[in-house]
This record gives structure tokens, C-alpha cells and sequence, in this order.
């Protein structure tokens, strides 16, 4: 599980700092979390490859997370993609996307589906073999989801000594690595167990920007490897945190130690600050494995 | 007149070069004209000042002409712009940041106006007292305009000798600079041309972009100081140009050579050669005052 931040600061987009975007890689697939202005300039500058893409992620309508998008499908229309491109927003993004279409004159070459978001309640967005998508009820000043990313448990390793002692057929490994004991042809029943090895561990990521302090979030990330939590003002600011729907780095450190996740990556800051070290050391106050975010970094979490 | 170019390059916003935005500083106006993806980014980088935009002209709904636009009215509301904004562009424009502000429930604390534009014959769409902008009907694959920005007739300068040596009250300065003659107490009408030297020559900036090879536009521009005109192919691939009613560099220079232009600024340029080089060698051929437009580069005509 890679994550690379393409942007992650609140607002509008500067000279050096991106609005909100991310890539997340897990298990092959290629997933866009958000796309503030200029995400595609960015995908370009980290060298990430646009036709992996297949499925972005919008949380809320607000312009520093979702106005690079038009141009992204735009510039997958000039890449003449071919590939099905799968869009998931609060109810609303396909009318805007659709509108600049229609009076550009343009048709994209490859299916673009829209998956627009209504409920209040977590649900299942995309789930395929190795990976679910669930999405997060945040609390902000517009309808906005954070996402939940599970990996799917991976298949049990072969005890490759122990197969060979009994001489089970390679027909057999399948099951094996799904957890079937095997019967040899003399009856004798052979547990999992002892032909394979627990499987590495799944890795989950939840993404939760923007959102006010909200302790009803807690259940929904309890555990997870790593959670992107927005901190957008410190606790000086506390009074516009509130006024405004956002975190501050307390606030995120707490619904962290609360959820008991691994580690918390920071991100959304306000550019009224110096630097962007005040939110780590504010978050370790009261929780420890604090990871900062910013624009170009890389996370490798296996 | 100052011109900078925020970007001139076809299509899509890479690392390095941006889709077309200028800024025109003519007689202390800032005229922004067109906004790609990037627009507010690029601003910053070359430390022009936001707030002294006021008029915003987009040539035609194209993403590289406009998808910047909309996060650029929102960097506006979050810098707490009071200063009215106008916005003069086609048809659907108005609809498309409407939409994008109503779903992010979000609301201009200055006063918006849009201007949107469907005559296909030149007119008038902004005037003051020292600077008057008209439409430029262009042939492109949706409804475009390009725009003549055409400074007003400056003041005469004062012969302060003259003056001098005919004792007249400073009262009577502005009557000088606007061309009036003056009766002095005894009499005698002491013309003008005694009294003042011609004021400095006016400047005007065509802008067209984008549009196919078309004579047409030839009367609208005809004298001009600076013609941009655009150039997204090299004659070597007319035929591209052709079906995508687009420009070659030849063709631009034919444009400017029949329309008598004093200089030639070309842009818009695919992405596709080796180097831009190319296309003010080409345009040589034809007409020989050609500056090569640049992300970045800043044109003093004065």
C-alpha cells in the first residue's frame, strides 16, 4: 500500500502548495482521492501514470477538491484513452461535469461513469476481488464523504516442505491457499494448517477531509493501518475550526487515539502557518505516530 | 502596454507549459484574457497583483481556454474581494460557475457580472475613457471570439514655453491638452498647435485565439500594433489544422502580412514539436516581424 499526496493544503492553490488530491496504490489498483486544481500537472511532476486510473474519489464540491477534475477527463480525451473511467461524488458532480462537456462539444472516448452519493450512512462504494471502498459520513458545511479503503484478505502462504511430504497434487495448491484441508487417498484428513502459512497482513487506509471534530466517525475507522485525518487550523484557532466545519490538529490527534488507528497522516493545513511541523508537534500532544503530510511525499506502508 | 503570458500552449497543462491565459496592463487596467487550468498559479509566479483584475475576457469554452476561471472566482471570495468583477465570454458561461458556486454553497462577497456574448459580428463590449474592447469573430469548432483592445486618443502634451511666453492661466491647461484653441484677453486666437505637441501614439493589441486560417478577420485588425494570433501547427501538419480549425504558422503570418500589422506575437502552440523555434522560423518565410510567445514572458510594447 503506496500513498503519494499530491496536495494537501486547504484553499487555493500556490506557487508551491497543491489543494487536496491524493493516489493511493493497493494491491495493483491505482486510486485518485480527490482532485483540487492542477492534480493532473501534479499526477505529471510524481510521475504517476494517468491511465492507471480508473476510479477517483470526490469527497465534497468545495472547488479545493474536485476543480482539476473537468480538465483531468478532458486530458484523458486527448490521451485518447479507451479504458471505462468511474467517478464517486456527492450528487451533483456529473450535472457539473456533464454542463462543460456539452459546451466544449466534446465526447469522451471511454466510458465515464458517474456513481453520485447520497446517504448519511457508511455504504459499499466499489468492491472488486482484492479491494472494498467504503465511504466515511464526514460533517462539513456541504454533503462530503471521507473513503474507506480495505485491502481483501490475501491468500494463505503454501508450506512448500509440507506439500512435498504428503506429495499433494498442485490441483490442490488452490485450496490450500484459500484454507481447505486436504484429504490424501488414504483417508487421512490433513488440517490448513499445517500445509500453509497465515497470509501477510491486509492494510486498510481511511481518508477523512474535510470534517468537523466528530467523535460519530470513530466506529467506522476503529483499528485502521492509517488514517488521513484534515487539520486544518491549530488549537489557537480553535473558534474558526468551529465556525468554518474543520479540525485542528488536536482535534484529529484525538478522534485517532479514540479509533486506536496505527498511525494518523496530517494534511489540509491553512497557509497561515509558519510551518507545518506546529501540526505534528500539536497532534503528538496526545497521540504518537503522527505522520506528516505534504506535496510530493511518498508513503510506503507494507 | 504591457502584455505577460501566463500560458500559450495547446491542450493540456503539463509540468512545464500552461494553457493560455494573458494579462494586458494597458493605461493602468489589468485585462485578464482567458483562464486554463492553473491560471491563479501562474499569476502568483509572475507577481501579478489579483486584485487589480477587474474584467476577465474568455475567447470560448475549450478546458484550456476557461477551467481555471472557476477557481480563480473562488481565490477572489477567500481573498474577501469587494471590487466588482466582470466577465465577458460566450454563451454558458454564466451557467457553468453558477452551478459549480450554488453546490459548493458558496456566495461572492463582491458583486459578479457576467457578459455573455453571442452576436457573430465584431461590437463593443467595454469602454471607458481611456481604453475600448471589441469582439473579434473567430472560426473555430465552438463559438469564439477574440478581442481588440484599443487604447482611446491620449491628452496633448503642453508646450510649457508657449504657455509661458503667452502668460495663460493654468485654468486653461485641460482646454490646451484637449485640443481647444485660446483667445487671450486681447484678442488674438493663439491656435493650438502653438500651444501643444501631438500626444504619444496609441497602442492596440489584437488577441485571436483559437481560429482556422480565415481573411475575414483581417479588417478588424488592420494596422494593428500587436497581432496574437494562433499557431497550434506547423505547415507541415495543415491538414491537422485544418480539420481541427486550427492554425499554422505560415497562415498566421499570412493573416498578419494582409492585415498590415506592425508585429506578430504567435502561441497556442501544440505540444507535438521539438522546439517552439520551429514556428517563428516558419512564420519568417512569410511576414518578418515575429516575437515568440512564452509561459512567462512579459512584452513591453511602449
Amino acid at each position: 500500500m503506496r500513498l503519494t499526496i499530491l496536495g494537501c493544503y486547504a484553499a487555493t492553490p500556490r506557487t508551491i502548495t497543491n489543494p487536496t488530491s491524493q493516489v493511493l496504490e493497493i494491491r495493483n489498483r491505482m486510486f485518485l482521492i480527490d482532485c483540487g486544481e492542477g492534480t493532473q500537472v501534479q499526477l505529471r511532476k510524481n510521475k504517476l501514470k494517468f491511465s492507471k486510473i480508473n476510479h477517483i474519489f470526490i469527497s465534497h464540491l468545495h472547488g479545493d477538491h474536485f476543480y482539476g477534475l473537468v480538465g483531468l477527463i478532458s486530458t484523458f480525451m486527448l490521451l485518447n484513452r479507451q479504458t471505462d473511467l468511474h467517478v464517486y461524488g456527492p450528487k451533483g458532480i456529473k450535472e457539473i461535469i456533464l454542463l462543460q462537456l456539452r459546451y466544449s462539444n466534446s465526447f469522451t472516448g471511454y466510458n465515464l461513469y458517474f456513481h453520485e452519493l447520497e446517504s448519511k450512512e457508511s455504504e459499499v462504494i466499489f468492491e472488486d476481488e482484492k479491494v472494498i471502498v467504503k465511504t466515511i459520513p464526514l460533517k462539513h458545511r456541504v454533503y462530503t464523504n471521507g473513503y474507506l479503503f480495505q485491502e481483501k484478505p490475501k491468500e494463505r502462504k503454501l508450506n512448500v516442505e509440507a506439500v512435498e511430504k504428503y506429495k499433494i497434487d498442485t490441483a490442490y495448491f488452490r485450496k490450500i491457499k484459500y484454507g481447505g484441508d486436504i484429504t490424501l487417498d488414504n483417508g487421512t484428513v490433513i488440517p490448513n494448517a499445517e500445509l500453509s502459512f497465515d497470509p501477510e497482513p491486509t492494510k486498510n487506509y481511511a481518508f477523512c477531509s474535510d470534517t468537523m471534530y466528530d467523535e460519530t466517525l470513530i466506529p467506522l475507522i476503529q483499528d485502521v493501518d492509517v488514517l488521513y485525518h484534515e487539520t486544518t487550523f491549530l488549537e489557537s484557532e480553535a473558534n474558526k475550526a468551529e465556525k468554518t466545519m474543520h479540525s485542528t490538529a488536536k482535534e484529529a490527534a484525538r478522534i485517532a487515539k479514540l479509533a486506536n488507528v496505527k498511525q494518523l497522516l496530517l494534511g489540509h493545513y491553512s497557509t497561515r502557518y509558519s510551518s507545518i511541523e506546529l501540526f505534528k508537534q500539536e497532534a503528538e500532544t496526545i497521540f504518537p505516530n503522527v505522520l506528516l503530510g505534504d506535496d510530493g511525499k511518498v508513503f510506503d506502508f507494507d
